[in-house]
């Protein structure tokens, strides 16, 4: 079977098991979750790869030579998905690098390092709020707020569905991490474009030099006064409707000026909603709620935009007499993917004659958290249209083996350093 | 008893007739408003009062010696309310009819014109959509496509549910009025306010001067495209959420403009909501929904902010590369009150000792449908806190019977014209 069809075939095979209403749903930490794990456990098995989990319960799947390899390069990505989420989100990271196993098995090869390829869970925010929480757990990191993080579904918390799944949560909950940092020479994960570039470019795939850090508010409230719509006079009015408006409008004229100087930004309001309970069309809402993502690849844009946030709000409640009330945001940190392993990458892609393109991740990725723990880190992004988090996700199978040629020439061909371990 | 005592126990029991969860429920054309005119027609009868059903199935009352008059002055309002509404909107305006013929009686006195109290039914948009339709009706305005109109509840037309209280549609269905115009010698409606304004001036009672018109969308859908909130460049984003909100921020700096020139404006967006089976923080909106209610004395106004309102969607939908889809507007011309009416209204006022105060109505009222229909209207607002449609309407009976002394003042001093009828 080629190449492409055995492909197919995995990612076929997942999707059966993991359909929904619309797409695939792959909750994290869950059942179906696990039993994918163990799918590619057989898959991995009947290749002649060797398996282990690890202590997040992941799957750890290498060439039988190197299963007891203490210093490895680490490829990998995510299982679980959004609800009525895309097939391709994570599951495609896990497949390159079981592509580059089969591979190497195939022709009879050994790595220039050692490879584990590790399927992750947990990675999506959808279920439980927190994201990257299996690389978190992994790196010592998940927050006792996080462990704490009811399920959307059932309410209840992070640290009952990790133990559901086996996972022993108490080193989790100390901070200590469940693999050594310093194990890992490399962590590089290969992940769908969840933008619309590389299908500007025309390019099937694209080194990544950054993951955009984020600044995100699940739940603004902006808390009015209610009237009659006909009966209050603009000077009486406390409109937390016009409030909202004009934040947004504010927000977005500052995001282009950023832009205009040259920064990295971009900025969402994806949810917004008066109450459906007390809301009418002939009556001033006396509250409305919206969520707002700001991303940025620099760590000093995102902080400017949590002081401008914070002065509009303050500017627009004293003019408006509303008030606006939200949680500390979450703050996920710009993502520095690691220079000498871009450039590699790119080297890489030269070898196979393909265009180098190199861009930002707009979305974030488990790579961030190994980059920020310090583990040399980079992206391989492939091309994809549609976006990703829906049922129309679409990457072309042949993009897929263009992006897994890259993670498997740059594996093949980097002579391993004398000490093992080989940081910049 | 007297009459603070005796209005209080009127409003008591209709409030228990018609208690909802919260605040009451008077459905239009329901049996609850049914029984409420029984009800009211046995109290009349009770003070020795006539009373008679029109053609449109409300309730008129008179003193015995007026009823079979041809032309009268017409005092009244609704007794229908929203869901869950207060117990004042509408009702005070009847009841205070009452207490004039019920003063009127108890001191063996007459009106210096013949005088009917009308209780009228289906006020409240709420029900069906359209609004006035009592009077509408009565003045041979109701259009087919209200007509059909379909209950909020039970999904039945309008056009089936008269027929259950007994109403013949087929003099509405042919556009025929109820009433004869030239009948009325002036329609006069006393109502609480729905807006702060006479808390704000320490003032038990107004004369109102004009009511507002509308330009009503109840749905705009502004139409973009979904994709990754980090991962689309904003040259790349068709953002409705903020399509929408440059547009109300739009709209609200014009309302400014057009009040600093001296016009009449309110503005209101009490209903916005992107899809929450869709919607997520990390996602760019594919699409949001708003309400629009805007309101003026003047159909000049109305008309321009109609235009405003096109063209900024057009710019908007331009710039941004989103669509704004919405029905045609649902458009109620304003209601001048009669000049001379509310001079004399004002003046008994003056006779009363109390401050002369005149204002607008921003809420909408059946006085609109008589004063367009050519009758010589007019409106006497009530001081009331927490605004109306909600369980918190607060008028003290001490401001109704206020309010009623105006009418009742007005209706005794007034000599009649030599030839009955006396239109300005």
């Amino acid at each position: 079977m080629g190449e492409a069809a055995l492909a197919a075939g995995w990612f076929a095979d997942i999707r059966a098991m993991s359909r929904d209403a619309e797409g695939v749903s792959r909750p994290a930490f869950s059942e179906v979750e696990t039993k994918i794990l163990a799918h590619l456990a057989e898959m991995a098995q009947a290749l002649g790869l060797t398996c282990a989990h690890d202590a997040g319960q992941n799957l750890l799947i290498s060439l039988p030579e190197d299963a007891d390899a203490t210093q490895f390069v680490l490829i990998g990505s995510h299982v679980d998905s959004v609800p009525m989420g895309g097939n391709y989100d994570g599951l495609a990271g896990v497949l390159a690098g079981l592509m580059c196993l089969a591979r190497a098995r195939a022709n009879g090869l050994r790595f220039s390092r050692p490879v584990k390829v590790i399927a992750m869970r947990g990675e999506e925010s959808a279920w439980f709020g927190p994201c990257y929480i299996g690389s978190k757990a992994l790196m010592g990191q998940l927050s006792p707020e996080e462990l704490t993080a009811p399920h959307k579904g059932d309410g209840r918390s992070l640290a009952e569905h990790m133990t559901d799944v086996g996972l022993d949560t108490r080193p989790v909950e100390a901070g200590q991490p469940l693999m050594a940092t310093d194990a890992i020479l490399e962590y590089i994960e290969l992940h769908i474009e969840q933008g619309p570039l590389l299908i500007g470019k025309k390019a099937p795939a694209a080194v990544v030099s950054a993951i955009r850090g984020n600044l995100r508010h699940k739940s603004i409230r902006c808390i009015g006064e209610a009237g009659h719509s006909g009966a209050v006079p603009r000077a009486f009015r406390k409109d937390p409707v016009l409030a909202m408006a004009e934040l947004l409008t504010r927000l977005d004229e500052s995001w282009l000026t950023i832009l205009q100087k040259g920064d990295d930004l971009v900025l969402t309001s994806g949810v917004v909603a008066t109450d459906p309970a007390r809301h009418a069309m002939s009556r001033i809402a006396d509250e409305v709620m919206f969520s707002l993502d700001i991303r940025s690849q620099s760590a000093e844009v995102l902080a400017a935009m949590e002081e401008l946030l914070a002065e509009e709000m303050a500017r627009i409640a004293r003019r408006r007499g509303v008030r606006f009330v939200c949680a500390p945001p979450n703050r996920t940190a710009p993502g520095q993917m690691d220079a000498r392993l871009v450039a590699e990458l790119e080297a890489a892609m030269g070898r196979l004659d393909m265009a180098p393109v190199t861009m930002a991740s707009g979305g974030g990725h488990d790579a961030a958290v190994f980059a920020n723990a310090g583990v040399p880190a980079a992206m391989i992004f492939v091309r994809n249209r549609n976006g990703s988090h829906n049922p129309d996700e679409a990457m072309e199978i042949e993009d897929f083996l263009a992006g897994s040629a890259i993670l498997y020439d740059h594996l093949m061909h980097r002579s391993p350093s004398p000490g093992g371990k080989d940081r910049t």
